[in-house]
């Protein structure tokens, strides 16, 4: 079926056909590989940190995650330890050797977010903050470009776009579901999004179930089922204690529960792999 | 997490703990079984009709699918068979020893499909069609309830409770996507409804990937997904020649490709059972 | 502008460029007037509905309506008093010297609501019941068709076109809002889409603010508003004793209120008038 | 009816009964006035500023707005002349004695926006940029805040207890059509909403006919609806020739327009009167 979006240039498939692959720290993000994200919603302090840092890392996580500047509905809402909170990604980052990513939420704090992290997250809410977008471009990290809860396919890789046009190549996009009349769900997981994406464009994309339902029963199932349709990967929300959570505890998964996620997505990994040769003989 | 949807009392899992499980000519529907409904949108011609039937029926089908009264958008767009339809239907059933649905679209027409066909379906646009929900609680015969376009979860529930409360219990949902704000694909997908039907409900949950999205390549994909996140089967729409389809051939799946997917389906029962004796050990 | 719909015919201002206007015992409907459609969601016995009949022609509404076939979410709700809520409506019409409407769910039961009202109703979940469009196209009475909630402006007008082309040209349109995001409101009142059916056909075109906002103190400032937008009318539900209503008392306005409405809306027919004068000299 | 929203306190009804009302250059906004504020979606050159100035003055505008620094869907769009537009938009301002608005895209340039002009609009896209919103919080110039494209009222409300909550209480809320499934008009028109912030805040609400519609040919008669639903004022584009314009050219009014858009206005707030007096007799 052919596309009639005609918008995006560097974000498209016809520019160039080969799958983008990302490399921080040794993990390689797009293509074959399988990325899993996962962390804390925010970080509160060195000890939820570290011991969920400790616990990904030990079920497989390739990166780690944890909001320092939190984009909170409400102004009486926590919003984050900012840069304490970026210390304490760091330090666990390095402590458990993976690559760490973190919320960027404005171009003033853009440059102390780039010093500490190793992917800089643009989250939904901020997905057309043209001027966070091109200062995004002229970074030389990984971004991670998060769906605004009300944008099309067509804008998110417009958006994209908008960063690439300042040069930085290196984008990994995420289905967070999208909002509808559905009020079972905090939003609704577009998981043809991931097709659409993966025929249109070059770069990777990855799949957030935490924030795509708000429900932590709904977590792992909805991981298989992304990787089956062909995403390069999820972001998932782990908390060593959700109930005591400052942000998103409904959403988020004990460090038990990841473990379970984990070893679905290897069995998963390998299911692929022999699918790939039986089909290749 | 506790549900807040107390209106629905026969179609929930509170009346009835364990799952539902419809029989219909040899073939089992809902617990463990993975039903695959396989045929095309529209009767059009005998030949159409059975060349479908052997094809679907070869790969691995497990109901025949075909419809004869089509509630189409247009008063213009081919209308479908109608009785002649339903005869090819069942001739075709019987051919490959498969049960039928056909989809039945008024009451005054309920007595003819129902003499015909094993399921009768009640179509998206007919979801609140409360008169057809109350006569399809007098039929014998399991009814396969299709998601309206913009019907809640809850909603949905609340039209399989019309059908009980007049004394049929053998339904089968259908999630077949609901309308959103994107126009990439006909509608979008909602997974989570799978898990969510799961939890309230005891009755089995299908997956229709060719309503959902509108765009055959994306079926196969979304088949497997449907199926890793729980959903106790398929229904799609297959045709021998999609480019001369009276009805819906952007979205219909040639017989090779619906040989392709039902591998997929098969190995990944077989990665669900592997799973399953990994967890009881 | 142009526009790109080309799938209606019969319902469309090519077709047809002047306005329909329909006329049912003395009360035209569409073109330059402005009708009024008043009365309880729900018959619940002879005095709710004869003194809400009086109280309506009171203040001026110019069709009486009432509900004898209810479609309702649940079938543990009152379903309404069939036969003999139409012989009720039937009575206050005679009573108070106005037209009826009432609302037919099914072909089966169409007979009977023909034989005792003046308009039949085609209510949101049922606009693409299309067996009963075909119905209503050989009834001789006016059809009032309310868009689906979910329904495009050209879905409703290929629904009204599958009226038409059955030989019925008497339509008459309601917007009675769409379903979205927002849950403040039961649905979201789309005032565009008078526009847009102006502009596309030469059907009038009415609004429902009481379902579109589910909130009593909503109906009298969008009643307004949907006149000075150009709707050809309304349709309001009004109960004498709200609080005690069997069915959406919560919208439904008390006689004194929609007293009130009444007098805003002869206000501003004259304002309207005023205003062609001005703009005639 | 009771209203469920608890979460934002300083921009609540409860927290001042009476309406806030604005006061920028002799200009009132809120209570009893109807602000009117028009000019180019996007400053172009000094003619087109001038002139548009010039005609909107004349017809009655009493604020004047154009587009310094752009939000475009595209990087190849665009984006406005920045600085070089708000001298421009500064000097039509005080050529035709009007206090002047216009967008501010990030906290890096909200210094140099406060510095021109009067009344500084933050977007839909940034309706939670959370960060801009509390820079403008610290600002002593009033906030033209508009509603997110998929943001329910209550979120738009939290937005406006951002700013209060830093200390600027002059907050002007817009509603300008929320993201649906109709893609007739570019958004659908929320009319719903003046009310229920009318009833929830003591804010001024107003309205864009523009941006909801993206159709010139809707803005008059929308605006009047908007107006007699009770909004504070209006938002919309006027451009002297929009077949050219570099921005939004299908929803932008000719001075003509506008100015007929203004003398229904007028007349209405005569209407209005009357009816009050009417009322209160």
């Amino acid at each position: 079926m052919t596309t009639t979006i005609p918008k995006f240039k560097l974000a498209s498939r016809v520019s160039q056909e080969e799958d983008t692959i990302i490399t921080v720290k040794g993990q390689h993000i797009g293509g074959p590989h399988t990325t899993v994200i996962a962390g804390p919603c925010a970080i509160e302090n060195e000890y939820q940190m570290l011991s969920t840092a400790r616990a990904v890392k030990t079920s497989g996580a390739t990166i780690l995650r944890g909001g320092a500047y939190k984009p909170r509905t409400s102004p009486y809402s926590f919003q984050g330890l900012e840069e304490e909170g970026l210390e304490l990604l760091k330090k666990a980052g390095e402590l458990v050797d993976l690559p760490t990513v973190s919320e960027v939420i404005s171009t003033e704090t853009f440059d102390i977010v780039e010093k500490y992290v190793d992917i800089l997250q643009i989250g939904a809410r901020n997905m057309q903050n043209f001027p966070l977008l091109k200062r995004a471009g002229k970074s030389n990290k990984p971004i991670l470009l998060k769906r605004g809860m009300s944008a099309t396919i067509e804008e998110l890789l417009m958006a994209a776009e908008y960063i690439m046009s300042e040069g930085n190549m290196q984008i990994i996009l995420c289905e967070r579901g999208i909002r509808t009349f559905e009020t079972y769900t905090r939003n609704t997981l577009d998981l043809s999004a991931v097709l659409a994406i993966r025929e249109l464009s070059h770069l990777p994309i990855i799949v957030d179930p935490s924030h795509a339902t708000g429900r932590h029963e709904m977590i792992r199932p909805l991981a298989k089922a992304a990787i089956i349709t062909g995403a390069h990967g999820l972001m998932v929300e782990v908390h060593y204690q959700p109930e005591i959570a400052l942000c998103d505890g409904p959403q988020s998964l004990k460090p038990e529960a990841f473990e379970l996620l984990m070893r679905d997505i290897e069995h998963l990994r390998d299911f692929n792999t022999q699918m790939l040769n039986i089909k290749s003989k």
